[in-house]
C-alpha cells in the first residue's frame, strides 16, 4: 500500500455502510432522539440548553444505533432497547462533555465546546446530571444484567481516561499499554452498547460474547482511524480539524510508532513537542512529514484493520440478516472514514 | 435566644448522639469500610491515591450510617445495606471531588484538596469512576426500587448544583430559591441514604415516605447549619476554617438574611463583596458584624431547628428502638453542632 491510497472509493463504500445502517433502524433512533429530548429536560434552564448544545450537535449517534441494530440482530421484539440507546448516548455525551474540560479543548466537531460557552464548571455538573439522568433510565429497563454492563462500562471508561492522564506525555508509551487505554476509554463504550442488544433479547452465551467482541474491536478500530485521521489520515494530507491531538500533546499510536522507529534527533523532536510541551510554527507539519517517512499512519490503519478483521468475524456466528450485513459493512465504514 | 448561646452544653449533647449512633452501627460501617477499600481498588495507582485521599480524610461517614440505621430500624435482617451504605459513601464523594473542582477549594476539612495535588482533570476523572463504582456496587443489590431512589438523587444532586452556579453571586436570591438549591444539592442524598433502609426492609408504604421525609429535613437543617458555621457560628465568633463560603462569593441563607435586612448601604457591601467578587481586608470581619447585628446566624439556626422538628416528627410513626433514639438524637447533634 502506498502513501496516497485510493480514498474516494473507499469513502463510497463507507457511506453506503452508515446510510444502510441508518436506514434499518431510522424508526427506532427516532423514538431515542425523543427520548433524550424528553430526558434532558429540567426546571434549571442552563441544563438542556448546555446538553442540547452537544447532544444536537450533528454526531452520527453510532453507539445507540449499535445498541438498536445489535437488539434487532438478536430478534428483540420488546421496547427497552430504545431506552438503553439513550442511556448509551447520555453516557457518552457525559464523557465528552468531561473529556472537554479534561483535555482543555476549544472545539469539537469543529463547534465551540461547551466549556467555551458555559464555563468549565457547568460542564463538568451538567456531565454529572446526564449520567445520573442514564442511570436512571436504564433502571427503568429492570434489566439487572444489562446495567451491570453498563454501571461496569461507566467505571472503565473513567479508569481509562485516569490511565491516558497519567501516561500523557510519556513519548515512551508502548502500543500494549496505548490499547490498554483506549481499550478502556473508547471501546468499553462500544461493546457495552452491543452487549446489551443480546443480554436484553436474552441471548447471554455465545451471542453476547460475540456482540461484546464485536463492539470492542470495532471501538478499537474506530479509535485508531481516529488518531490516524488526526494527522489528516493514511494520505497524511493536512486539512481542516487536523493537529488537535498534537496540539494537546497527546500520545496516540501513530506518535508511538513514529517514535519508536524515528532516529535520536527525530525522537529528540517528538520529546521537545510532546513531552516537554514545547510546539512551535511548523512542528506539526514536521510531524505528520516523520509519520509519513515512517508510514505510521498507514500501520495505524492497518492495525485498525486487523481489529476491523476479529470484529467481522465475531459477528460470523449470527445467521444472515439485513442487520448483520449492516454492521458487518460498518466495520468497514469505521476504518475507510474521513471525517 | 441571645448572640452568645450556651454552645458547651449543647456540644456535649451532640457528641454523645453520634456516639451513640456509631456504637450502634459499628460492627456494620466496619464493613462499609471494608467494602469501600476494596471497591475503590484499580490497576492505574493513581485511582486509589486520590481517592483514599478524601474518603480516609475523617469525615464523619454521616450519609452510611444513616442508611445501616434506617436498615436497621426497619428490621433489615440481609447484606445489603454495607453495599447501599458504601454505595451513598461513593456517590457522597465523587461529588465532593466536583465540588472543590467547581469551586476552586483549596482546603476541605482542613486538608488540601485533592484538586491540589493531583489536579483538576484528575478530580473530575476518579469522580466519575467513583460514581460508576457506586453504580456497580447498587446493581449488586438487586433492588430495582432502592436503584430508582439513588439514580434519581444522583441526578437531582448536579441539577442543584447546576442551579447554585446559576444563582451564583446574586445577592437577591430568596429563602425560597436557596432552600430549593440546597434541597437538591445535600437533602436529596440524605433522603436516599434514608428511604433506601426502608426500601430494601420492603417497607415501602408509610415508613419510606417517613423515612425519606426525615432524611430530606435533616439534610436541608445540616446544610443551614454548615452555613451559620462557615461564619463561625450563632455566636459568630470568627475560628479556623471560617469564611470559605464568603472567599468563594457564595450565597447562603445567612447572606440572604443579612442583605434583605440591611439598609442601602449594608446591600451595598454585600454586593461589591459577593457580587462584584471585590473583597478586602476586613471584609470577612465586617460581614459577621453585618450578620450579628441583623440575627442572621442565629437566625438561620432558628430555622434550621424547624426543619429538625420536622425530621424528628417524621419518625415518630416508628416503634421506640435504640435506632429511632439514635437517628432522633442525631437530629441534635446536627443543630448543635461546632464544626
Amino acid at each position: 500500500m502506498g502513501v496516497v491510497v485510493p480514498l474516494e472509493e473507499d469513502r463510497g463504500r463507507g457511506q453506503n455502510a452508515v446510510a444502510q445502517l441508518q436506514a434499518l433502524v431510522a424508526d427506532e433512533m427516532e423514538a431515542v432522539n425523543e427520548f433524550i429530548r424528553e430526558r434532558m429536560s429540567s426546571d434549571v434552564p442552563m441544563i438542556p440548553d448546555l446538553a442540547s448544545h452537544l447532544i444536537n450537535s450533528g454526531g452520527k449517534r453510532l453507539r445507540p444505533m449499535l445498541t438498536i441494530a445489535s437488539s434487532k440482530m438478536c430478534g428483540y421484539k420488546g421496547k427497552d432497547h430504545i431506552k438503553l440507546a439513550a442511556t448509551v448516548e447520555f453516557l457518552h455525551t457525559a464523557t465528552l462533555l468531561h473529556d472537554d474540560v479534561v483535555d482543555e479543548s476549544d472545539l469539537r466537531r469543529g463547534k465551540k465546546t461547551a466549556r467555551t460557552i458555559w464555563g468549565n464548571q457547568a460542564s463538568v455538573l451538567v456531565g454529572d446530571f446526564l449520567l445520573g439522568r442514564a442511570f436512571k433510565l436504564m433502571v427503568e429497563t429492570k434489566s439487572l444484567r444489562a446495567l451491570e454492563i453498563i454501571a461496569d462500562a461507566a467505571s472503565i471508561i473513567a479508569e481509562g481516561e485516569v490511565m491516558q492522564l497519567a501516561a500523557a506525555k510519556d513519548t515512551g508509551t508502548t502500543e500494549d499499554a496505548y490499547l490498554r487505554v483506549i481499550s478502556a476509554k473508547t471501546a468499553a463504550l462500544f461493546a457495552a452498547a452491543t452487549e446489551i442488544g443480546a443480554v436484553i433479547s436474552e441471548r447471554n452465551g455465545s451471542e453476547a460474547a460475540a456482540l461484546e467482541s464485536y463492539g470492542r474491536n470495532l471501538g478499537i478500530a474506530f479509535q485508531l482511524v481516529d488518531d490516524a485521521l488526526d494527522y489528516g489520515g493514511r494520505a497524511a494530507a493536512l486539512g481542516k480539524n487536523v493537529g488537535d491531538d498534537f496540539r494537546e500533546g497527546k500520545i496516540t499510536l501513530p506518535v508511538v510508532l513514529a517514535f519508536r522507529r524515528g532516529n535520536a534527533e527525530e525522537r529528540a523532536f517528538w520529546q521537545r513537542t510532546l513531552q516537554q510541551g514545547d510546539r512551535q510554527e511548523g512542528d506539526l507539519e514536521k510531524a505528520v512529514e516523520l509519520m509519513s517517512r515512517h508510514s505510521a499512519l498507514e500501520d495505524t490503519t492497518s492495525r485498525a484493520r486487523h481489529y476491523g478483521a476479529i470484529a467481522t468475524d465475531a459477528l460470523a456466528i449470527f445467521p444472515e440478516s439485513p442487520y448483520r450485513d449492516a454492521l458487518t459493512s460498518l466495520v468497514e465504514f469505521c476504518i475507510n472514514r474521513n471525517h
